[in-house]
């Protein structure tokens, strides 16, 4: 009897039989949890001893939900080697309404730093500010088979990372100081915008593999001296540039880069009369949504 | 004849009566994106238009599934005011069998570099390691009352990100340099270990608000200094320490810090033979899982 009970519950944890209320939850969870990747049909029909047909109503339901709530879509890859993959996406109405809040919260003018510069580590800190860019930026890539997403220390990481997470893709991180923890690198010298200096960044050789399609991200545009600086990095690793996406872009000073999106754009400076005016960017006219 | 379909596609979209298997897919997905974060059963009556009783059941369902499968836990607050909080958990054998894995990709003498550092950037960019830390780290201190997730600057900010999003918490970013874009700085000088020289580590006056419960991580404790160095920098803050998580500890050099976890160990790095040896670290043995 007891050898009997041993048995069944480990054949449960490896296998297990579930009602289809309790399948679609698991199939939902680890979807979510595998964006951008591959799941055979066989993974699930072996998981929870079903047949390929109750497994394929379940995916139907799945990818019907998710599209009307704007959580994403499932493709299907036909054939012996197919399965479905969970892509995430947003809608346009849900990126816009992300995208205002931020905008509200861009509008204040205690944001405002000497020089121009404008205050962003509160709301790059906080897990749905990070949720809701990274979707809105992944989600406009989704098709462009992005291999790595790129920022420059230290304010780009949790974009990037958010990102990345989402295209289940790995992030490199640029460095403006060499560390002995990164090994041998690479290093460009770039003129920075701003100040017209001539400055260095440097890339660990190992981070990213030649000929890889490499996705920008960055927290501030001010003159595009970085931005720059990091498609001429790409270069040098004899990887393609797929696009630059910034969290927020700054209108009144001159720009020297084309080809970028911003969520947000900074029209208004103004440190005397503690002026600061932000616009949705023109993220939201370049992009497909859902 | 139009104007009903329109009004009838605008209710739908705002609360909307679905069949239990898509209500559950939605639920899942809500509850695993809001982690940490009481929902009310009426969001979900209003949202679904169902009955409270069908709400209850469902939710039902997703509980033991979240359990059985070591997704997390739902926990129930009763009362008016009351609802659902759902808690990224993991099994003891999935944060083992995860740290296994880690554990052999660290035995890697390519890894080893000058001064007894070990290159680490590969792992900590990739979005399946981060899952795995953020959750078993998350999972471990779940019940702590996190406020905020503390680390310093460049290297153990993916880990701090990913902690702090499966506790729904911001975090926060000690740097060893000055930014202007941070605004006023609050500074510490400490002994960094290694070197035994004075270092100084600062951070931003908004950040952090007094009376935070803060926890600490980092990708690599050598000899605790910049551990340390948080823990006085919390205190500049009134705020407290609840603990603090390194992702790899070198075993090989003293430390002079007490009170932390490991998920890696280094017992043995020898860098003319070209040699590592990576354990499990005493996280393992220190917090409960689920």
């Amino acid at each position: 009897m007891y050898n009997i009970k041993v048995v069944h519950s480990k054949r449960e944890d490896d296998t297990m039989k579930l009602k289809r209320s309790e399948r679609l939850i698991d199939m939902t969870q680890r979807l979510l949890d595998n964006p951008h990747t591959l799941i055979s049909l066989t993974t699930f029909t072996t998981l929870y001893q079903s047949a390929k047909s109750s497994i394929s109503e379940d995916i139907a339901i799945i990818k019907k939900t998710f599209e009307k709530q704007g959580v994403g879509i499932i493709r299907t890859v036909p054939g012996a080697a197919g399965g479905v993959i969970f892509v995430p996406k947003i809608k346009r109405e849900q990126a816009l309404a992300a995208a205002e809040k931020l905008k509200e919260q861009m509008n204040d003018a205690s944001r405002l730093l000497p020089g121009g510069y404008i205050y962003l580590s509160d709301l790059l800190a906080k897990p749905n500010v990070l949720h809701d860019l990274g979707k809105m930026i992944a989600s406009a890539y989704e098709d462009k088979k992005i291999d790595a997403v790129m920022t420059v220390a230290t304010k780009g990481v949790p974009i990037a990372q958010t990102v990345a997470n989402y295209l289940n893709v790995p992030f490199v991180i640029v460095r403006r100081d060499s560390k002995i923890t990164e090994g041998s690198t690479v290093s460009i010298n770039y003129v920075s915008g701003s100040s017209s200096r001539v400055e260095k960044m440097e890339l660990s050789k190992r981070t990213l593999p030649s000929g890889s399609n490499v996705l920008i991200v960055d927290d501030f545009l001010k003159a595009g001296g970085t931005i720059n600086g990091m498609r001429s990095l790409i270069q040098e690793f004899d990887s393609t540039t797929a696009g630059a996406v910034v969290f927020c872009e700054s209108g009144v000073s001159n720009h020297n880069v084309s080809d970028y999106s911003s969520i947000i754009k900074i029209t208004e400076i103004d440190t005397e009369s503690q002026k600061i005016k932000a616009v949705l960017g023109n993220f939201f006219d370049k992009h497909e949504f859902l």
